[in-house]
């Protein structure tokens, strides 16, 4: 299976790379990642650089589009090149699949027009103005279109996505493979269950980096 | 703080991009990649490839030092560029931790002798080539030196050090801003929960891939 990981300046890593370490598992996978150039792209903080091997152009029709999330997608959101690459590959995809804020990207080509979605929980606002309805499900599926919630959630979505590609024995192997088997020592991973002033003070982070 | 990561030929990216992206949010992080030369280093499958923008020498005192692992780690266990970088720079850190087979690095460095360690579960019968004394735990806490079990549990390895370094409300806001909630579509992230046949796969393609 091909497929594509679009970065762009100020991508967030492990949106991508949670979900790359589990589908680059699945037999006959192969993995790119695209840019608007070939070369090294940089993530939201500066402190890491993944290398593109292609531009976009270059792969016009992977299998399994991955749009990853990060501060920098708000300013990609008209950005021709990377919105109406994924607008012609999800013509051909079988999978065209989000973490994070790259569902606003999704949103910005048309592709969520209708469908439910999700995003991190602090732009889940935004979906709205793609006619996508927001949802607080970790993972959503809408037939081929597949979003994950904030950062993390993408290694759950590789797993779904892995069960409906190669079967639940092969995503159940990836999963002790990658032995994930979360031990987080705290229960504050959504808004749900972490504590209201844990929840203002990553709203006020997040406000001071805009 | 200074955050260094060793990189080498076939490591496996979420080992170092889980911790990375809980680790490079405590207030005042830097991290710095590091390899045997500046440039790009690829992945385990080599689908992926991550750019160190220094030599290991280039960063002798990092205050946190991360191995990840992958399946290159063997290739490197008599390296001495990389595990007596490990070894010097283990004598100023105030952290100096692992994932997955990153231990055995450790290991080779002399790190683990006479502590507690853990790492992938198929490689957990070598960590006691280097005098340590294997745990199935998924972190595992020994003073400065912190090893993480198998690929993934390097973000729950990444919480429980900002716990430490920042205090709970920090890791707490990051583990939310990761929107870490952890939801596995199935529960066969460990061995003791896999079934026996899933097992058996996993050790099956592992053996058959060195």
């Amino acid at each position: 299976m091909r497929i594509a990981i679009p970065l762009y300046d100020r991508f967030t890593a492990l949106d991508a790379v949670g979900p790359y370490e589990v589908l680059s598992r699945l037999p006959g996978a192969s993995v790119t990642w695209l840019a608007h150039e070939p070369g090294v792209v940089r993530t939201d903080n500066g402190m890491l650089g993944i290398e593109a091997q292609a531009a976009f152009e270059d792969l016009p029709d992977p299998e399994l589009v991955l749009v990853p999330g990060g501060t920098g997608t708000n300013a990609f959101l008209e950005d021709e090149r990377l919105v109406g690459w994924i607008r012609t590959a999800h013509e051909t995809s079988d999978w065209t699949t989000s973490v994070c804020t790259g569902s606003l990207l999704l949103g910005a080509a048309g592709v969520l027009d209708g469908l439910e979605a999700t995003t991190h929980w602090l732009d889940m606002d935004y979906l709205g103005r793609y006619g996508a309805r927001p949802t607080g499900r970790r993972v959503v599926e809408q037939g081929k279109v597949v979003t994950a919630a904030g950062v993390s959630s993408g290694i759950d979505m590789g797993l779904v996505l892995a069960a409906k590609i190669a079967g639940p024995e092969v995503a159940q192997a990836i999963q002790l493979g990658i032995e994930y088997d979360p031990q987080p020592p705290f229960d504050t991973g959504s808004t749900d269950k972490a504590p209201k002033e844990i929840v203002e003070l990553v709203r006020s982070v997040a406000a001071a980096r805009i």
